[in-house]
């Protein structure tokens, strides 16, 4: 456990060594800290500003889409959890266990939840009786626990923050229309508020989620060029409500089992802004989540005047925008121009005497470096564009990366080459065995990201095998 | 374990089974249930949305007070719960230990928080090195776990939800500030918001936080005149921080352990809702936090236009209100009324064929169950005044009960006698001595509440032992 006052201000170079660059960024952006509990982090409030902000566009989306909050219990009786077999098998291995209250051993051992499935659907069987109750359209903002072997900050911490939706239906269209609905949603908060790209597709049947019929994903590339699964959402047919027993009369009166999903997102979308758009200066954030949009920096702040006129600027622009001010009097401009950077503060306006004596001030764009001198009665109106514009340069710096990154495969050797030379995603086709799937990743340590929904015929067959194939795989080493 | 399937409809009476009917409530209003983990509830959508209602009037007013959310690890090792002596103390018998991850038995357990001083302490010492970088004034909102021994929904569930906040300053003063500052955000909370007339004190030694040096409280008087501890704040002194080593170099270059506060507020919250305004007729909302203000209820919904009508009314006051519209076609207009009722629902709008020809609908308010004709032009300036007039009046009734049960006593025998009539609350004198707490919680089962801010002078002497006394105790039986 190091000490923040240890920190050297040098973050480690991104192209050297991505592993301790992305560290570097997360401890010294203060986004967040490793603590005395093993494998789990503190989210700092600038870290946890971010996940604020990811909370209330995710939030609000939801409830236009009929969800409703709710939550349920933390621990969850053994008995429980191994009523589904497959995903008891799934989670067993990294479930923490309460063993004993005060002095007392209990009779049944309790985990905490690494998901919910198992409590929420118990309850749902107390409380569906006819079709006209249905669909229940529950999600909880909660913490859950997997005891992760190998820990990172934000990418797989054994606690983590997150939301878990879980519906139930009466027909299972409904139940897979709901899962692609919200997996749109995740793929919109990726994309229009992370500055994100995204590939929506679907799991494999190896990697999809222990108990689902059918897995969805949102797969995002990160700088070095590895994927990170952004979101999921699952299709669970009857899987759980007939062990569950959640049973329901429907509209012919007879009894019948419900169509279940479940969707959820973490707090490792805070890894993925850090991992795709950070640079060699620091952080840089999207503006939509940024918590602090515009830093304003008074330079030669001893002048007459100068305090005041930022204070000032500061107050006026606050109506508008998501504004912080650097009046630190320890400390040079250049330090604050560093820590503004490090932070990723999408733009930061700088305001001195001369500025002042000519009505303007200078605009620094994060993701450029590009500065811009401002009247400044113009200055809401030139930073409403501006930040509308680093937005969408931010995604199309990822889009092209993304793209230059994906090459196709289809043979094995080009799948080696190409995976070693880009470390991106391949594109390639596959016979849908599952043993050509683990040959790719022996030879690789690439794994199946996902059957992308939009296809693309590249050949006729399997790039392990070269048995028939008519699936399109997109496969990439993952975080 | 009871099935919502076999709920009867009545409710239990509140004068003769008040805590009967408080189950009655929580259950039939669908606020929340029990679970299979003992002791554990599930906050069903409907107790949820008050919860996030609460949340959001909270966090806007902790965030103008200058607090950051953050959050830390849910699980704390043991050694950390043992560094402050009283703390851990009082905390040990009611703490769930998590002894085992998947099949390995862990070196050290680790509790779920009870609560988070230790675990948050710590990080303070690594992120505190001097003056400038202090207060510290960080909040959590976060699920917490204590194994009490009988529960009851909301009021004493083993997990609860709730927001902790934790701040270190460079001075006594500042801290002690900061502690009152936060009760006073508790005490606009219950008045403005929840209509909860409040009495606002500072704790006796025993009835403290554990660790702590002053504990304030915000006490509230329920329908049955007993009292529930709705909101604290603690000054810790330098308690944790010497343990925990909680230093920062001070305006005069030497070394200093920082000055500590932390302070509390829970879904106990929406117990006292409940039991606060709560009536024969089931739960009554605030018009502040309910979830829907407004329920519109079409009359003889087969006659054509009325359910046009009706949807049209819902879509135009949800641009200014919380409005629901019930248009179920399985249940009489008399089950949509006594159902709004029992969920408290501040106004209900009745509509039919007949008040659409005049151009007019009738409202009727939970609180009086008074019914008013009103114009349709004139709905939205009708509704807001209704609205402000049932918080206003819901919080004089409560005002009024609070003021009939509080009672003065001078010696033991009036004290014994008054809490028996009344169970309200006892204004008394008393010694400052434990020993004189004791005997009246003894003999009456009520404790002392706390040392009110506004004092009164009733006696010169101690209501148990006759020595000379100074302080006015507010004492009452507690939930």
């Amino acid at each position: 456990m190091s000490n923040e006052k240890d920190f050297v201000k040098e973050v480690t170079n991104i192209d050297e060594d991505f592993a301790q660059w992305y560290t570097d960024i997360v401890r010294k952006a203060e986004l967040a800290d490793y603590t005395d509990t093993k494998g789990c982090i503190a989210i700092r409030p600038y870290g946890y500003a971010i996940w604020e902000n990811i909370q209330n566009y995710m939030d609000k989306k939801f409830k236009e889409a009929g969800v409703k909050n709710a939550y349920f219990p933390v621990l969850i009786p053994e008995g429980l959890l191994q009523k589904e077999k497959d995903h008891i098998e799934g989670f067993a291995p990294e479930v923490a266990w309460v063993t004993e209250v005060g002095e007392e051993k209990l009779d049944e051992r309790l985990c905490i939840r690494p998901t919910s499935e198992t409590i929420i659907t118990t309850m749902y069987s107390k409380w569906l009786s006819s079709w006209r109750d249905l669909p229940f359209v529950y999600n909880q903002w909660c913490n859950v626990l997997r005891w992760e072997k190998e820990t990172r900050p934000f990418l797989r911490s054994r606690e983590f923050l997150w939301q878990e939706g879980h519906t139930i239906h009466e027909t299972a269209d409904e139940a897979k229309e709901r899962t692609l609905q919200m997996l749109n949603i995740y793929q919109d908060l990726l994309e229009d508020f992370l500055a994100i790209p995204t590939i929506k597709g679907e799991k494999t049947e190896k990697e999809k989620f222990a108990g689902a019929e059918n897995t969805y994903t949102i797969e995002t590339m990160m700088y070095d060029g590895k994927a990170l699964q952004s979101a999921t959402s699952h299709y669970f047919g009857q899987n759980f409500t007939k062990p569950f027993e959640v049973k329901f009369q429907n509209r012919d009166g007879k009894e019948e089992y419900a169509y279940q999903t479940s969707w959820g997102s973490t707090t490792r979308l805070i890894g993925a802004i850090i991992m795709a758009h950070g640079d060699n200066r620091g952080l840089k954030l999207p503006p939509k989540v940024a918590p602090i949009q515009v830093l304003v920096v008074p330079i030669a702040m001893h002048k007459e005047g100068v305090e005041e006129k930022a204070t000032e600027i500061c107050n006026r622009l606050k109506n508008k925008f998501r504004v912080d001010g650097d009046f630190r009097t320890n400390v040079t401009p250049g330090v604050k121009f560093n820590d503004s950077e490090l932070k990723g503060i999408p733009v930061r306006l700088e305001i001195g005497p001369r500025d002042i004596e000519n009505g303007e001030c200078i605009l620094v764009r994060r993701d450029t470096a590009e500065k811009i001198t401002v009247k400044l009665d113009e200055l809401e109106e030139k930073i409403e564009t501006l930040l509308e514009d680093i937005q969408k340069n931010m995604y199309n710096v990822c889009k092209e990366r993304l793209e230059a990154k994906t090459t196709i495969a289809h043979t094995l050797e080009e799948f080696e080459a190409n995976i070693n030379k880009e470390q991106g995603f391949i594109k390639a086709m596959w016979c849908g065995d599952e043993a050509c799937e683990n040959k790719i990743k022996e030879l690789t340590t690439a794994k199946s990201r996902c059957m992308p929904f939009e296809q693309e015929h590249l050949d006729d067959k399997c790039v392990v095998c070269g048995k028939p194939a008519d699936k399109m795989v997109v496969w990439g080493r993952q975080y």
